[in-house]
């Protein structure tokens, strides 16, 4: 990718000024969507509507042509049939737009007319070295710009975390998950078609984009092979890179030819490229979430070796085995630990690890046994289970006292569920503050749906509370951070 | 078990009458835990307080000792200290109580003298056939009794999965889970230190119990393993019974050791022993949800074939590859399937297994694309993808369109709302009705957080809308009714 481009690319995800054309009040249509949305979400530059049949749309003037606009504009969003992009990409090369984003399809995934389409506009495009996003691409988002610009209205929170997906549907699916658990989102672009930029261009971007220290790729197939692998290999050791193949089997791959025409390569071969390269290749959609929230919340595991800490003797154990099965190690607590873990217990605990608090009452108890096992040098991590959650426990025994007792004094009630409530807090705090004074991870598991969702931010701090609902995806996230340490800290040292 | 142990069970899960022995209004003594979910939960017979320090609790007056209740007491719930604990039991066995819950702990898992104490209320419950269940239990649910006593106040909704646990806590956790994803339940039961009656008891009570038709355990170890196996070969073949086993790596050995005591076994053993008796082994607690929901709410699958009917093209790829990682088949559609399906879609739509909706706005075209699918004796199940769910996305458009025009008539908001939410409802309902018109399982998947979780009822049907959130759950549960089928299809031809 030139300079130019790279810098186009730049002004398409921090525009001073932008265009919908197609811009509707219509409501459904693309020309809406993706106009309310920007809109709605609050985008600070200069915001111009064309539309040739309407006057104005949502109290914005329209104009006819992007040649009407006196001002320069740096982005243009086209939402018009296909026969009419060509003929509208050549007049914003000739405004010297800097940048396009082509939402409609009917491209190069409908047949030969609609490849032959593709290719005159994105020779228009690169004649201009115009930065063009698409077309078939179900938009892009950029907090950082307050600029959201996709079908699907969500508005994640301004992150660490860039997301980029070849498939428009899942990709904003995975940002409207990654909202609802307060994934920091950094950008999020659908590469739709790639008819001028891929996934390897946007890598490039990345490297280099302040706001964005985790990058995750959904992929279906990848053009120029060799130049993705090396790109996204030196990329990778800045910026862990997490990837998800779609058809890495028969079927899927079957599935992948009909809907981005990706004939996808091998998946041995694909999973090689990634070991190499040191990415981390994983297996379905929502590990990509848990694997956002661990590692642009949590300082990195600089080991295996974890301590558990539990409400439930059964957590424990469930726990322990899932750790075990991905290569993380539970190890025994010598006696002066068991000492002064023991400080903190009543006398019959479990005195091992997992440390099972075996329901003491002591509130500080569960922060003071993390604390001694994080101080300890025998573990790089812990993972605590059930403080968090347990506030939705209170609040049905809060519902069943009352029931029982209608004469209860409803403050007392009130207390109990503000102390609980506050109990969350504070332990969150905690544990974000002892991750700093520790640099060791603490991944926690709520063991309950929480309207919280998973990270839990804590005002002027580094890190953040991460709270998983199940063990599996707490020990599935810790696992993968201790293998990228490994695998970049191993191609580091033989670079 | 004997039949008057059997006919005691019974007795326990519908009493007639119960007492609580402690019962508390002092706020999370394990007394008013216990005490205060039962009346709020509604039980219907009579209950009896004990607590000799006490005129009343909650209203209700108190007995000093079960001796001075003059009518008969089917159920007693300990919660008094440890070493109070032989005498009361004493008390019961004279009063000719049927059974008895001891949520007590301080028993075998503290140690040789409470193992003894253990052992003596085991002796006296044996003597008299009294079915003992603890001690060291979190409780029992009895939806279909309206009795709920657990220390979590979960109301799980009556229905046809029965829950047993060897660890409270984790066992309440599931129940949780159940009751907000709509899992209707038979029977909980928290069995404790399994003092007298263990899981292969409960087993063989849930064989004969009218309500329950899968079986659910968590286990942490079993006595008499031959009997276990030949209980639960027997069970399975009519009742479907899924088993997480807890401690099958070292580091979940030494995690049960010392919570329950369980020394376990190797786990290839008992992974072979469920093989043999053709018990589906899960590796998650989440599972047993997953496989809950769809076991009890779906018609089984007669085979491997699966259609993928999808609102996006990745998300078709990736459940393709899930579905071929987990042995299921995606046949490709013959000439007249595709000209079918074709019909209620536009021209340029996939053409092939997955069928991808490509956004087509005929609201009837997803439910007959998934009949076509159904129709044809080409596949034994399909799984729908994101067309429940899709409600919360227009949500967020509305409030974006709200934002971006101020004088937009609310009244065209709500009916836009309107119509999504019918049309979740309608969609829902179709799918119930084609199970039952078809005989064969669809899986939905909302790819979406809904409040209202897994399971979907519709008045009056047999089977239930079952919508996952992600493809890989819906996918596994698949998977598992498959293995189970099979499994037990050969067993029943072999026997």
């Amino acid at each position: 990718m030139n300079r130019d481009v790279f810098n186009n690319l730049k002004a398409l995800f921090n525009p001073k000024s932008l265009a919908v054309i197609g811009a509707s009040a219509s409501f459904g249509k693309w020309g809406q969507l993706i106009f309310s949305n920007i809109l709605a979400g609050g985008f600070a530059g200069r915001v111009y509507a064309i539309n040739p049949a309407q006057e104005s749309v949502y109290g914005v003037k329209t104009s006819k042509s992007v040649k009407d606009i006196s001002d320069p504009v740096d982005l243009v969003f086209i939402a018009t049939p296909a026969e009419t992009v060509p003929s509208l990409v050549q007049e914003c090369a000739d405004r010297r737009v800097k940048a396009i984003v082509l939402i409609t399809s009917g491209f190069s995934e409908t047949g030969e007319k609609g490849k032959e389409l593709e290719r005159d506009v994105a020779g228009i495009c690169a004649k201009s070295d115009i930065a063009l996003i698409g077309p078939n691409t179900m938009g892009i988002i950029a907090p950082y710009a307050s600029l959201f610009a996709t079908g699907t209205h969500s508005r994640p929170i301004k992150g660490k975390v860039a997301f980029v997906s070849q498939s428009g549907n899942l990709g904003n699916q995975l940002i409207h998950w990654a909202t609802k658990h307060g994934i920091g989102v950094s950008l999020f672009v659908g590469t739709g078609n790639e008819a001028l930029l891929g996934c390897t261009d946007l890598l490039e971007y990345l490297e280099e984009d302040i706001n964005t220290e985790i990058i995750i790729l959904y992929l279906e197939g990848v053009d120029e092979g060799r130049r993705f692998l090396d790109t996204a290999a030196r990329v990778n050791l800045k910026k862990p890179i997490i990837v998800l193949k779609g058809g890495r089997t028969d079927a899927g791959r079957i599935a992948a030819a009909s809907h981005t025409g990706s004939m996808g390569g091998r998946d041995e071969i694909f999973r090689a490229v990634c070991r190499q390269a040191g990415l981390l290749n994983v297996w379905v959609p929502t590990e990509l979430l848990d694997l956002s929230a661990g590692f642009s919340c949590l300082p990195m595991p600089r080991g295996n070796r974890v301590g558990i800490v539990t409400l439930g003797g059964g957590w424990g154990v469930v726990t322990s085995d899932e750790c075990n099965q991905r290569g993380l190690v539970i190890p025994p607590l010598p006696d002066e630990i068991i000492e002064a873990v023991g400080r903190h217990l009543p006398p019959f605990w479990s005195k091992g690890n997992p440390v099972d608090l075996v329901g003491t009452t002591d509130p500080r108890a569960p922060v003071a046994a993390v604390e001694e096992l994080l101080k300890w040098d025998g573990v790089d991590a812990v993972i605590g289970l059930g403080i968090i959650g347990r506030l939705e426990v209170v609040r049905l025994l809060v519902d069943s006292t009352r029931k029982a007792d209608p004469d209860i004094r409803e403050e007392f009630l009130d207390r109990v569920i503000g102390f609980a409530q506050n109990y969350e807090t504070e332990y969150v705090a905690s544990m974000v503050e002892l991750m700093e004074r520790y640099e060791k991870p603490i991944l926690g598991v709520t063991l309950a749906q929480t309207s919280e969702g998973t990270v839990r931010p804590v005002e002027g701090r580094r890190y953040s509370g991460v709270f998983y609902q199940t063990p599996e995806n707490a020990v599935n996230a810790l696992a993968r951070m201790v293998q990228y340490q490994r695998r970049v800290g191993y191609l580091r040292r033989s670079s």
